[in-house]
């Protein structure tokens, strides 16, 4: 669990899984970041607009996954359509698979998966700014170097490139 | 300003200036995130054992620098020092530039600068977490295609490769 910095502080587009009503609804999310190593804090906005803003509100729960590359086009297109009226998982064929701690659902094509409960909701009134603990984490190891998503805007997505490796304190960059 | 997103969103490692006792001082960042496109907000992580961390409590000002690949090493050697003894502008020889709005300076090495205001401090004993609204935005036109940053952990940095093109809304990755 201490590692899931890692996954999250480049910045990859990740796919938000809810449940609402029994049905699993997901929708891609770039504004996250990294609050804690241990035990793993994330903070997001999830927009009021969106279907998913109530189902996290009222559930309090949810899965972050997250997509390489070869799902680019399916991340777009659950951005382009709403769990209103769409059951995504069908239409994409994204598979559902049951997590251990929330009822939401890991995705089997993503090659990480966060289980998460909400643990801070000061803000979400005024930002749509939810607190999330990540409580369990799973990683596909047959997915060898996933290259993430990192959205740009304007229909722009940036793919990882080189690797540079620096001599850098263990966990984290540092600050001060 | 409405734009602001698109420097941020990618997940890139930040400088963050502030000024303290009318001396500036600057750390890496990689925990922060977009909340709001207009005005913009930002959201960011600066551990109270940071140097910065009372400077950005007290001054309720900083400006977060974006550097390009060329200004790595200076990033990590800025993150394993602390401007409680080291003037880390002399040092790695960084220029600050006079902002305009706020007191903590640009950084003329960087591609990008933000002028940041504290605009809710509601979890800042919590979590750290401070939001900020940009309230001035500067493009170093000459750093033509700059590379950022993204920090991995174990002192690994990921730099961009290549940029994919797909039909999404125009400013936000959508949602749902």
């Amino acid at each position: 669990m201490s590692e899931v910095y890692r996954l999250l502080e480049p910045g990859p587009v990740v796919l938000l899984a809810t449940v609402r009503a029994g049905r699993p609804n997901v929708m891609p999310m770039s504004w996250h970041l990294m609050m804690e190593f241990t035990p793993p804090l994330v903070g997001c906005v999830v927009g009021n607009g969106n279907y998913s803003f109530a189902s996290l509100k009222q559930s309090r729960e949810c899965v972050i996954n997250i997509p390489a590359v070869e799902l680019v086009k399916t991340v777009v297109a659950c951005g382009n359509t709403s769990g209103g009226n769409v059951d995504k998982f069908k239409k994409f064929r994204l598979t559902p698979v049951a997590a251990k701690l929330v009822k939401a659902p890991l995705i089997q094509e993503c090659y990480a998966s966060l289980e998460c409960k909400v643990v801070d909701a000061t803000l979400v009134t005024k930002y749509n700014f939810f607190i999330l603990e990540v409580v369990r984490a799973w990683i596909d190891p047959t997915q060898k170097r996933p290259r993430t998503i990192h959205h740009q805007g304007e229909g722009e997505f940036m793919l990882p490139g080189r690797i540079i490796r620096l001599p850098s304190p263990k966990t984290s960059l540092g600050g001060n």
